[in-house]
C-alpha cells in the first residue's frame, strides 16, 4: 500500500494546469491568475498627500508664519501652479502635491482666515506626503501567476487599471456515481436504497477547488451501463468515480473502465477511511475512484481529489493547509495506516483551538462529518496522545467543503 | 468615537434577513439554510453490514461451523429470504441485513468453497451491523436554519432525500463610489487620477458575504449627481458608499444622501485605518458610508460590512471569527483606537502561526493588504507587545478576501 505522501506525487505528478482566458475583472474573484499581472501605472501616480491640510515649503513655513492661500489641490483637480516660498495651497488626503511645495501642513497645525494661513508648528519637509509609486510601479508585477485571485488581488489588479484578467480556464470535472442501491435525492427511496448524497457532495467540493461539476447520470452496478456513461470523458479534465469498493465491485468499476481505454497507476493507499483509492487515466484524462461510503469518498476527495483539482485550476500551491490545535480529548495509537478523525472545534479560554474528535468515527456517519469542523490528521504508528497536547488538523469550513 | 463592537452592534441591530427561496439543491453550496432541514428518511433505511462477509446467527457460528450459503445479498437487492441457524448470506459493505441474521462474520475470518463457508472465529452478535437510523433518523432536523451550506452540508441535505432547498434570498448590495479622481479600470486615467479599485474589491467581498453586488456608476464629486446615482437604491438591500471622507467631502455625500432621505446615525468609530464610517438609512435601507483609502475601505468592509451581509444573508454566526498566533516582531503600545495591522503568516518549526506586522502601515498601500494573510487585531490602549507573544488575528484568506 502507498503512503498518502506518495499517492498525492502520484496524482499530481502528471497533470496539467489549464489554458488561460480572459475574464472581466468583475467575474475574477475565485479565479487563478494565468499569467503575471503587471502594473500599467504607478501608485500613486504622482507625489500625494497623506493628510489634509496645506502644501508648503518647509523651510518657509515655521510655527508662526502667515502664508496668503493661492490655491487649492482637491482630489482629482491638480493645483496647476507652483508653490513659491511665499505662498501655500489648500491640500486633501489623496490630492496630487503641487510643484514646488516639500511638504504638509497639517491642518491640526494651521489657521485660516482671509485667504491666509497661519501656522502653529514647524513643517517638516517630506512630511505627510506618499511618493509616486511607493505601493506599485508601471510595470511591476502585482500578482505572480498561479496565485487565487480573493477581493484583494481584484482590487489590487483594478488599482493597476486591468478591465481584464488572464486567469486559467475551470477544470471540467465529471462525477460518476455507481451502485444499484443508490437513487437520486427527492426520488422514492426502493427497501435498502440511499440518496445519492456522493455526487452534489463532490460537485460543491468541485466548485469550492475552482471547477465546474459535470455530474453523470446515475451507473447501476453493470460493466456496459458504466462504460457508456463514462462515454465522453474525454471532455472533462477529470473523472471522479464513486463506489464499488465493496469486494468484486471494485473490479467491476475498473473492468467497465477498461473497456474505454482505463490504465490503471494504483488503487490502495494507507489511510483510513477510504482505502481503496483507484488512480488512473483514461487517454489524457485522470481518475479517481473514490470508495463509496460518504465520509470516506469526503477525506479521500479532500486528501486527494483538492489538491489535483487545485493543479488543474492553475493554483501554485494546491496543497491543502493544516493548522495546529490542543487535543480536547486524548486519543489512543495508531495502527500502520493515515488516519483523519473528524473533530469538534472549540475555544480555549485564551483563544486557542481545542479539536475533540467525535466517539464514533464509522465511515457511513455523513452527519458526524457535517457537523465537524475539522479532521484531526493522525500519522502512520504515532503514539497514543493525551488532552492537551499539540496536532495538526485541516479545517473544513475555512475550506468552503 | 463609537467603539467597534458598538458600532457593530448598532448596525445589526435593525437588519433584517432576506425572505427564503427554494433552489435545487445542485445550487446549495454557499447559501444558507432558510428554515430547519428535516430528513425524509432514516439512515441507513434499515440495518445493514459495516463489512464485506456472511449474515449470520451468531450463537449458531462459531469457530469451525460450516454452513451452507443460501443467498446473497447485495447493496440495493436485499436478500429477500431469512437466515437461518443452518444457514449464512454472503453480504458487503452497505448492504442490508437479511432477516433473522444477527451477525456479520467478516470474511477474513471465513473460507467459501462449493457453495459453503468455513469460519475461522466465532460470529458476535450485533457486530458489524450499522443501525437503522444510527446517522439520522426520519423527521430530525439534520440543518439547523441560518447555517452556511458547503460541501458537507449539501451531502447531508442529500443523504436526507430533498432535491430542493429552502434558502435565504441573497441581498442586493449597492456600491457607490464617489471621487473626482478615480476612474473605471482599464480607462486612460487623467493626471492625479486613480483607478477605481474599491468598488471591484468590495463587490467581491459581497460575493464572499453570500451577497450580490450591485457596482453603480463612479459619482463625480457633486452633491446632485451622487443623488442621482443613489436613486433607486430602495431595491437593494444594503448601500455601501465609498470615499468622500476628506474634509468638506464626506458631508457632501451625506448631503446628497439626505436629498434622498438619509438618515445619520454615526459616522466616526474609534479605529484604525478608517475612522469615518457613516451608518445610516434611506427608507428600509441601511447604508454603510466607507472611507476612501482602499485599506481603510476594506477593513472597515471586514468589521462592519461583512456582519451586516451574513445578517441578511440570513446566517446565524455573523461574526468575523477571530484567530491566535505568535507575534513575530514586537509592536508599540497602541493608542486609543482598535487598530487592524496587516500581516505576514509564517509557520513555527512547530506548525503554529507567527505573524508579523509590516513595517509600512500607510493606509494607501494596498498592495501590502493584498500580500497580507491576516489582520493583526490591536484592541485600544493595548500595551506594548513582545515577539513571541500571542495576539489576535483574522485571518484573510479564509475568509475568500
Amino acid at each position: 500500500m502507498l503512503s498518502v505522501s506518495e499517492a498525492q506525487e502520484r496524482i499530481l505528478a502528471e497533470l496539467i494546469p489549464m489554458g488561460p482566458e480572459l475574464v472581466p475583472l468583475a467575474e475574477a474573484w475565485g479565479r487563478v491568475a494565468g499569467a503575471g499581472i503587471a502594473a500599467r501605472l504607478d501608485n500613486p501616480p504622482a507625489d500625494i498627500s497623506a493628510m489634509d491640510g496645506y502644501a508648503v515649503q518647509a523651510a518657509h513655513c515655521r510655527a508662526g508664519t502667515t502664508l496668503p492661500v493661492i490655491g487649492e489641490s482637491p482630489a482629482g483637480h491638480p493645483f496647476p501652479g507652483v508653490v513659491t516660498p511665499d505662498g501655500c495651497v489648500r491640500i486633501y488626503t489623496g490630492s496630487v502635491m503641487p510643484n514646488g511645495a516639500d511638504s504638509v501642513l497639517i491642518q491640526e497645525n494651521a489657521t485660516e482666515s482671509d485667504g491666509r494661513m497661519t501656522a502653529s508648528a514647524d513643517a517638516q519637509a517630506g512630511r505627510h506626503i506618499r511618493r509616486r509609486g511607493q505601493d506599485f510601479a508601471l510595470g511591476q508585477i502585482v500578482v505572480a501567476p498561479g496565485r487565487l485571485l480573493l477581493a484583494r488581488e481584484v482590487g489590487l489588479i483594478a488599482a493597476a487599471n486591468h478591465a481584464w484578467v488572464p486567469v486559467h480556464r475551470k477544470p471540467t470535472v465529471a462525477i460518476l456515481a455507481t451502485g444499484d442501491e443508490i437513487a437520486l435525492p427527492g426520488e422514492t427511496i426502493a427497501p435498502g436504497g440511499i440518496a445519492n448524497s456522493n455526487a452534489p457532495m463532490l460537485a460543491a467540493l468541485v466548485r469550492a477547488c475552482g471547477g465546474t461539476p459535470v455530474m453523470l447520470p446515475i451507473a447501476r452496478d453493470d460493466e456496459a451501463e458504466i462504460a457508456r456513461l463514462a462515454q465522453g470523458v474525454e471532455s472533462a479534465d477529470l473523472l471522479l468515480t464513486v463506489g464499488g469498493a465493496s469486494v468484486g465491485r471494485y473490479d467491476l468499476v475498473q473492468r467497465a473502465l477498461e473497456r474505454i481505454g482505463l490504465s490503471v497507476d494504483f488503487w490502495k493507499i494507507a489511510m483510513r477511511p477510504g482505502k481503496p483509492l483507484m488512480h488512473g487515466r483514461i487517454g489524457r484524462v485522470p481518475v479517481l475512484g473514490l470508495p463509496g461510503n460518504p465520509v470516506a469518498a469526503m477525506i479521500c476527495a479532500i486528501v486527494f481529489a483538492m489538491p489535483a483539482i487545485r493543479v488543474l485550476a492553475g493554483r501554485s500551491d494546491p496543497m491543502v493547509a493544516y493548522d495546529l490545535a490542543t487535543l480536547g480529548g486524548d486519543l489512543p495509537a495508531n495502527d500502520h495506516r493515515a488516519d483523519h478523525l473528524r473533530a469538534r472545534l472549540d475555544r480555549a479560554a485564551d483563544g486557542s483551538l481545542l479539536a475533540t474528535a467525535f466517539p464514533r468515527q464509522d465511515s457511513a456517519m455523513l452527519r458526524t462529518l457535517a457537523d465537524s469542523q475539522a479532521l484531526i490528521l493522525r500519522a502512520p504508528h504515532a503514539p497514543a496522545a493525551r488532552t492537551g497536547e499539540p496536532c495538526r488538523i485541516i479545517r473544513l469550513d475555512t475550506l468552503s467543503i
